[in-house]
């Protein structure tokens, strides 16, 4: 993957035409000059699922291909949280990743799991007020109560305390299921840093999906 | 104006199908009780004006309608900032809403306004940035100081001395210039906080204008 | 207007006498290089009634009469927000104008809404208290929840919710209250940001006013 | 000392009219009822003097007296870190004493000190502009660079190195003064807390002096 | 994995001799009853390997053993980071988690990676400076530079930016390095949270390794 | 005592041995050159005390050495609030040392006051925990409250209010207990700042204490 330019574009008041936001966002996915490998068969077909399922690769993907085992390691902790069976939605699981990037300004997952918002409930608005300010969504209890756990371990994990799982509790949700919306939370912390310290730029396709 | 239910919806996991999330956005805009007054025939005629040229009227100005003077004196505020003529650029004045509104996180200006910067810009993503972190923007060194100028307003006000200012000169800003990027990011903190404080809700068209 | 210097003196320990603290506040109101337009008929009748009932006319009128379109938006707006019918009194009103500015650290609107609390309540101290610390005064339930509600709105914004709202309706504001409380609150956090901004200086006459 | 009702007063519109916010200051003085001690030779000796020289006791003294080793305690640091000879002016001292408090908020120290600056200083507006923004006030540079270092140290104090010192010394300070810096930027956070988590009510006399 | 019983212990002043605080640190690991399930040949072998090197299972494996997909993502991940070639040393992999998780106030992962600081540095003082504060260490330029990128991408991730990726490639920090740095911050700002949100406790071992 | 060399280091990977962190602690006490006064026959009294019953002068009193009025002034509040009779244990007094000290990330005292808390709970980990988050402790509600009371004055002291004295009553804390609480909390608050700026070092052999 090609290293970019620096990104200040040139100055002054006559820039216009300007350069598209999205230019360059599909081939210079990371600020960082990290050549992929040759992919492994495995991570090959991988690719090729995701070509055939969504159309294209998620640049996050090609992020990682410099390496094998980091691009396989993410691959296997991403699609267990996201995919497995679990008692949370997918949307919901989604909702999370929204709501936490949103406290993390983190513009390639916002863009990415915003659209994945818009898709899984149909709902185009739903994706905006995830990404915006969740506290001004209609939600269920349940919904919100979830979003709460997740932004404020988002935000002050050390004040997390048995209160707040019993919170969760009360409205039905198991120990197990707090498990997921903890390791849900905590896998977009570690997503929206990686994605912050690289400038890694969306799939330019995501802007419009599910509108 | 009708005054809408509590926003917390009835809870449960089989609560699908959901609600739209703009159910009720452009019926009731408030969570606050306040029928419109007669509209007097200046603001009959400007509201004519915004059906004729937008297609609708802005639920802002539906949400002052409970008083002619509140609503005129906001009319002709928002009108001078970001219609009138200015050293910033129409895209500029909008881009700048939107980046103190991310700061404030309000759902009703992010939608409003993020539609205004995607149509001037004829760039839909550009939108989505300032919307989800404007420091992920490419963009020209003048418009990331004027950005910066209005967001370090924003957040830490007790802060901003001359060095600020003299960055903006140095970049060719005027200083009518420094006081239209002020004017501007501190309407917006007040509407921000206008909005945030009622609840408002963005007019559902905005969602997908200029997508 | 005229542009001011640079505001750090000249150093070393010897700089006694020094300067009083007001020095060219009266003068160079801002440290922005605007010059005054001809005052229109009405705001020149406007700064002629403010001499006759004050004596002066407040620097902010003077700041903003560079341009007669943001001077009139800015004086409608004030006038109408500070002084026209309202359920909370003009004292509640500012109160609120100072907290909100203590909790902006805004030098101008401090001195010069401070005075108008020492005024209005007839209490110098009370003046105080709100530019030090509301929290410290001896309120009425309902003056502390009208202060709690403007500084929360102040401070984070997106966390106002209905339940905030709740709480004033139970303590007898009605929701054209509500209404003014956010209003004037977000007023004051435009205002204070423009002054901030442009280091407005308050009229010198404003620090020995009803002490 | 008497212990103090509770502080929120009787609720409702026609509480006019109001109570005066200093009404019971110099009775009392805390939340806390401690009954103060006979003073001892030394701390009666000490009372004397400052009923002659200040035409009261201040009340953080009367505060201390329900233990005489607290009261001399603190008696001992305050005049050797606010009254001893030392490279920074008694002003000086005042000054980071004024901005610190503000930084914390604390209603008993903004107006002890604040009259404190106003007297030292013979200019009533130096002692507002310390306690509201000391950053909006026309300094030298060394004592705009000996409040940053207070403030700092205030706001947060892990970050504080090397780097800061070097910055003082190049101003000129010593490393004498920067030790005295400190010792008053910490004494003031310890008063402001101790001041704070008691409700200590300053002298209602302070209010005026000096204005 | 037995549930624990809530953490608060009984009342009252006569509640010596205190529990000691490692009670029940390595029988009932988290504050979620999730039983484990049997371990996968992979799993138990590493686990046996854990026990042959180190004496025990570190808790988190033992946590994430109720579900062998989530524990072996979770292994290999870790792996990776941590063991694996890399152009960080690992002491200064495991000193970015320490100095991460001391901004998150992460008991277990302060615990367990304090403890491999002390030990990879034969130093138990360096293991505490990154504990408690890493800018009251005597660090290297790069030391330093690494951590404070870390630390920043923790705190306000949204702030990290091309001159922050420039300031470490101007040490010597090479692309892959600077993923390196990210990804491991990243991953520990997970872990921090999966901790903090299921209250997990360190082996007891760990207090006293390396000291 | 001799003034430190500025305290980064040597650059480069080969950077090994690397030099220990305790280095110079106990020589170079502060990054401030203040020679030592002779010290009165009182302080050489107490040093000679604290040799026979510690093994050797804590390292503050050497820092306040260079003044024997500073000196005495901070001894005598020391051991007023940490030693004299108090409705507090002295492990109750030190634990609130440490989690202030933890909440101002302060080296010193943290170290210092960590090897007290092990020493006098017998009880390693009880000092980690106040170091390292004291939530994370199994606490009784009477030290859980009162180490709230501490932090939350220490975090924000204008947001302390009669509320918050109320419920320390409630668990059976007397006015006097709470005075106490604050005076600790509000000494450690200066201290964490004296030794902050100061970068005061702490005497090497807490480091193993108590372990």
């Amino acid at each position: 993957m090609a290293k970019r330019k620096s990104k200040t574009a040139v100055d002054g008041r006559a820039s216009k035409p300007r350069t598209p936001a999205t230019a360059g966002d599909d081939t210079a996915i990371t600020a960082l000059g990290l050549p992929p490998e040759t992919l492994s068969p495995e991570m090959a077909a991988y690719f090729a699922k995701c070509e055939e399922k969504l159309g294209f690769v998620p640049n996050v993907l090609k992020a990682y291909a410099f390496d094998m085992n980091k691009l396989s390691a993410f691959v296997a902790m991403y699609n267990d949280l996201m995919l497995a069976p679990s008692g949370l939605s997918k949307l919901e699981r989604e909702m999370i990743a929204v709501a936490v990037s949103a406290h993390n300004r983190c513009y390639y997952c916002l863009v990415a799991h915003g659209a994945a918002v818009r898709q899984l409930s149909s709902d185009p608005a739903l994706g905006e007020l995830m990404a915006m300010n969740y506290r001004a969504a209609r939600l269920s209890r349940r919904e919100r109560a979830m979003l709460d756990f997740a932004v404020k371990l988002t935000a002050e994990p050390w004040q997390v305390e048995e209160e707040d799982r019993e919170g969760l509790r009360r409205l039905g949700f198991t120990d197990r299921d707090i498990w997921d919306i903890a390791a849900i939370a905590g896998f977009f912390n570690m997503s929206n840093r990686v994605a912050s310290a690289t400038d890694m730029r969306p799939n330019s396709v995501y802007h419009d999906q599910a509108r």
